[in-house]
């Protein structure tokens, strides 16, 4: 369903040509300090004007409905919402008789029985990521040691891209490519070693994101021709730090305090103005498609900072966790702590 | 934490070296009929005597204590145990001490303060794997048209490697490998678009099991190769079919009645006899640590019928989430919306 | 936490002089007619200026902000916003200092630490029930042959209480009271044997009302009071009917189709004109408190209709469970299997 | 469903008369002493052989198989299970045929459309809360210096009822009672002000147990016949202490620090030796049923230790909920805390 989350707990909401799309979080602490400027940095690189992205451009400022007050979280559900302001909703009236090929048109007709918004994808728009980023930017307060970094790593196939992307731009072709994140500064000992690995949570919540359809940590997909005697980090000291990362700083499923590192690859943007063959369902022939309007060459470049709000999401959900069960370290006197102005 | 699902829903507990490994399947419709022999070819099968895999043996006989009446699901609970009678506990004193490279001795020590059951990696053992197989059995009986099929596709990076698992065993070495899972007869229209797509629903179960590193849905990895024009599939008829399958069955993590396929990478057997490099926590030194006794070369081996058991909990899952939402086909209001053009 | 239900989740957020307060409702099945006439009855009845119930009258209209198209939900969530149009905080500048007595000032400041919006009571105000009833209307509509019908039976131990209630606010005190509930045609089989039994979730919900103490179900305190012999109801027909109904519809914490009846316990409104004691915080003295502003003398006037709309969301998500688990009758025919005995 | 708790979180498992009943508790800190011998007293009070409790006595001795490892929790899932030596189910048979009166047979039936096990009310059965005691005294390790106590305060209607009980056993009669529950030395804070009032989940947790029909907080159903002047607790110092404890220790769903007080009803025991009259489904008429077998005259006598048990659970709970939160009071250095074995 539509939330995500055991105590930092997010539920989204909206539609790409709605007025608007917003997102409740739930359990975040009381004392964080949050201002509309603390998400214009992270908002804005989600937006960025690279090659390769195009297309609208809201504002994106944050407004705050709920949960803050004088400027600090109150411990009550933080609703977020943004403007959706250039919807342009012309262009959308033929999806569902003719399902565009690489969209989820034809499965999201079938589920939702046809009920649901097709003017830019509705619910199903990466429109949304913008609550997803601003969750991240809360979520980072919550671990303001943990350093999370993200960077295009290939595109096309290739680590120098730029001509590439340009040439694809003007064809009305679009391209993949592979984002990595990287998390330093991680707390050892979150996750579980079943159903809430990190690698479990950290993919659930990254194939939230449209277009992701591989993730793989450390080693990867390498690790599979690899030998124990290669993969096999040696320990160096009593602090768990080892001499490799091939784990990506995951050991059955929990961290073991070395650089969380992962890597996922980002599909082709669905969206192309050639040509294409698809299936006109209320006269059952095939036709070709021609998709108006200017679209992403490469949605993998808005993905580094949506991947690291999830990480930061996740992570942040999970320090959480860890500190409820962490009794012992407790003085057992539990001491109402109030704010200055009580005492 | 130790759960996992919405509907069908499962807590596993037990440790390697205690009395018994189990499952708790809570939301398992009534009528179902489960006999002993409905597990014993899945189970066996997780069990096989594979070049590559030794270890001990144990009988793996379900005992059901609860939820099942004359042969049949109640609707209660359902428990299902398995006895260990093969623990043998005299290998592990060490491992607090001098955490094995590979292993999660270092990080669960921290997770837990130290409290965790060190022997054979205590709750952190493929031992539960047996839980998920047998949960993935009784998943199975909730979709019966739904085919589901896994098998290993490369080991050590090779398509043919008999000969390569004999040569490493021999040497105590160990390899990772690939392993492909396929679902024919999806239902189209499950799963969601953001937080519990079926890539994260899947990638979620799927880290849950120890040893697998990565995942990727349809081309996955090689998706960030490609161009648009390229990935996405055309489709062909009514039905949804596509004419290639690059996206792997499922749109905006939707199901699109297309195959279900993804593929793992499974690490190389963090235990091998090889001598490694660690450190002695008590002593503060790098130490040299042979271990002994007998451990599969390649879990990958094992994995094809835990592959299926997650697909099969993930998707029975998701059926049960589909039929509640449907409500417009009952008979209270209402006829399916667009049905003829779907048919 | 802030958000409630398996199938049909709600999630509620706003402060009392926010600029909105709203619920997302996750799980809303698609195809389902809404209109902001559909809402207009109930969301009248719980501002209806009855005697006794006085203070700001908001408009509220509801805003629909995700989750429905051409008049019907999608299926995708569904986002609903009441404005806070006559918030005014000049008169609650002091609580943090003076914990009004029966408000829950001194226990949400320890809660939220100090940083809670004091403002109207904040997150804890009674303006957030106008959400309750929204997500209540579209939870009818998922039950609609079951009728809900909820009343003020008794106000200041009487049954007959215009007067009282007009001596009382002339005076600047205020009145507890009794609301019944009760549903008709509630299918039978709904509900847990244990954590989610029909009680334990209409508990559940019950309580989250703010200013409700107590509940019971068909006899309920009276029931501890009775011998066996008089309690049990004799089942008269093969439909489940029976002759009394001391259970109030339930056994053993499942719809037995007859009647569902309960009964809450409302508290006086806890703001009163009339002097009060209670703890200056800053300066460590008890001092005389006076409130400013004009309260509901009964806030038990304006439950009824909030305790349907929490017993149509309870029911609309255990008749979604009860669809799902039916997987018998997956022939698309819900029959009632044991159809003999029920005919 | 049949589990309960956010972090601290229990499934139930098992039936009447099969092999055993369980419970496995999951989020279970790690580092708790735990011996049978925790566990015998609160045992031995719900068996205990009061007038008016007669039946079956199961030794009910723990049997640990997960989670527990030289005698501490080990943080994973804790498996305790009780085994089933004195079922006897030849009587039985008829159930399903002649449900009984108050008994869950119809609904039961209904709902698991036939498949349940009839035997002792299978699932549906007290013989379940032997668990819920079991995971009481875990819970009652995580707040330790909360002391709760419950005890019987009425039977059929009278304080002093050792002669009504004897008597009303002699005639083959039940009676109901109420059980009162106080807690001390809870901390304030805890509970959030709507779905997760501390009302709402102590309610959802107390209606879990078989044959409670109404809760009341403090004043309960007397606030409905009070006034505000008289209802509202007067704060008398900066500990948040009051005069009087109307509130029941519980403001806007949220702990103030004061006793936490509840009340519950008890309905008198379903199984009666006298005749009763019910329909026979397959014959389609009303016969008269006599139950063989001896049964509790008053259940409310095995109620209290039930009650503290499941106030433990949830106040363990919010314990855990609000340390999580409670993030500002960490010195923000996440030192792993683990113990002198590995320092």
């Amino acid at each position: 369903m539509n939330n995500f989350g055991r105590l930092f707990r997010l539920s989204i909401w909206g539609e790409s040509h709605g007025p608007a799309v917003g997102i409740v979080i739930d359990g975040c602490p009381p004392g964080i300090h949050l201002s509309p400027e603390d998400f214009s940095r992270d908002l804005e690189r989600r937006r960025a004007d690279a090659p390769g992205t195009t297309g609208r451009h809201e504002p994106d400022r944050p407004i705050f409905k709920s949960g803050l007050f004088k400027g600090k979280t109150t411990g009550s559900p933080l609703e977020i919402e943004f403007l959706n302001l250039e919807a342009n909703s012309s262009d959308y009236e033929d999806i569902k008789e003719i399902p565009r090929p690489g969209h989820a048109d034809w499965a999201a007709s079938v589920k939702y029985k046809g009920f649901n918004d097709p003017r830019g994808g509705g619910h199903l728009s990466g429109r949304l990521t913008v609550g997803l980023v601003a969750a991240g930017v809360v979520a980072k307060k919550i671990i303001p040691r943990v350093n999370i970094r993200s960077a295009v790593v290939e595109i096309g196939g290739r680590k120098n891209f730029r001509n590439l992307l340009q040439r694809t731009q003007k064809i009305g072709d679009s391209l993949g490519g592979i984002v990595e994140c990287r998390a330093e500064n991680v707390p050892p000992g979150l996750g579980e070693p079943f159903f809430d690995s990190v690698e479990s949570l950290l993919a659930h919540a990254v194939f939230s994101i449209p277009a992701v359809k591989a993730i793989e940590f450390g080693d990867g997909f390498r690790s599979a021709r690899s030998k124990g005697s290669e993969f096999n980090d040696a320990i160096i000291d009593r602090a768990g730090r080892t001499k490799t990362n091939h784990a990506g700083g995951i050991n059955g499923g929990i961290t073991n305090g070395n650089d969380l590192v992962f890597r996922v690859a980002v599909r082709p943007t669905a969206s192309i103005s050639l040509p294409q063959r698809t299936i006109h369902l209320a006269q059952d022939r095939i036709v070709t498609l021609r998709l108006a309007g200017r679209h992403d060459t490469c949605i993998a470049l808005r993905m580094p900072v949506i991947l690291e709000a999830v990480t930061a999401i996740v992570l942040a959900d999970l320090f959480l966790l860890g500190r409820a069960a962490d009794i012992l370290s407790r003085n057992q006197v539990v001491k109402p702590q109030r704010g200055k102005s009580l005492s």
